[in-house]
């Protein structure tokens, strides 16, 4: 998707570790009209499957998926959480993940009264680079017995392994914009041939 | 806003300690026809305020303020995040704040660059309660140099004194519900008056 490759590209840092920062309009201030754009995008590229619930995972998949949402016929998003409260209770899916970024593994949890057998799901999330919060997110599908329709992603680091095992996997993956290289020294980011 | 007054009254359950759950259409499930409704009322409670950035906290205000901001010309929205991670580098606003559904302490922090003197800021959250975290968002601002012109909240317990404590220091509060009193035995739900 050109519009997020140049935004990117325009507002994007790359920080020594491969560490792409992209804070300024995607995961901690949100550019809004991006993110229906990028709805709009994957309303296309999904065109023609049954869709009925958005799953993501808090926080920053929030934001997207919601806005998205409204391009898949306004579908409920569900969002799953990465602690316990007082809030959450009944019965739930828990799954574990390790999150590189926050540097320890945490619980994902969805309510079972919002994810059910049959239900039709595409996964939303920020970010792709290993993968493990996906693995976490399809994990609780296959618990549900839900089926995982499609997974959109904005940005995927190509040059990690998570989008080929997925791909590998059967899942129909759609990455808005798939950077295959990033150098911290001059800044300059490469992006893979977008559908 | 009766829409969502009778979605609370339909879908929404009361707890022994004055507990209200609405995790099946605002804080665990979303429905974003219902966000998108919120947004346009808040349009329209807030018109003639210059609103130049919406300010929300993770993870539950994400997906209002989203939807929210389509209707202040796509303004942008910055959430606050409440963990540390390698992904917040430079240099930030902390505040801390007690929560009760979490039952600790824990930091609110904005990136300084996403935040400036001047700004003419709309605070959006899911509840408001005690007002803890809002005050951690006044807080940031009032460090930043930036102006609270309006707080949104979808759901306010008016029997707690957060609301009455904001009102009188002045902001331009905007409950979209107010719960006058809850009563866990019958499930029963009154609503105060909305304008």
């Amino acid at each position: 998707m050109k519009q997020l490759e140049e935004r990117i590209r325009h507002d994007g840092t790359v920080k020594p570790g491969n560490v792409l920062k992209v804070d300024a309009f995607l995961n901690h201030q949100c550019d809004v009209a991006l993110f229906d754009a990028m709805g709009a995008e994957w309303a296309r590229l999904f065109a023609g499957r049954q869709i009925d619930k958005i799953l993501t995972i808090e926080a920053s998949g929030i934001g997207i998926a919601c806005l998205a949402a409204r391009h898949f016929g306004d579908v409920p998003v569900v969002f799953a959480k990465k602690t316990q409260s007082i809030n959450l209770d009944g019965d739930q899916y828990v799954s574990s993940i390790y999150s590189f970024t926050k540097q320890r593994e945490y619980p994902v949890i969805v309510a079972k009264r919002f994810l059910h057998a049959g239900d039709h799901v595409l996964l939303i999330d920020d970010f792709l680079a290993k993968g493990n919060a996906l693995h976490g997110l399809i994990d609780i599908c296959q618990h549900a017995g839900a089926k995982v329709e499609g997974i959109g992603i904005a940005i995927e680091k190509g040059f990690q392994e998570g989008g080929r095992k997925l791909r590998e996997e059967g899942y129909d993956l759609k990455s808005l914009a798939i950077v295959e290289g990033m150098d911290p020294e001059t800044g300059e980011i490469r992006f893979a041939e977008s559908e």
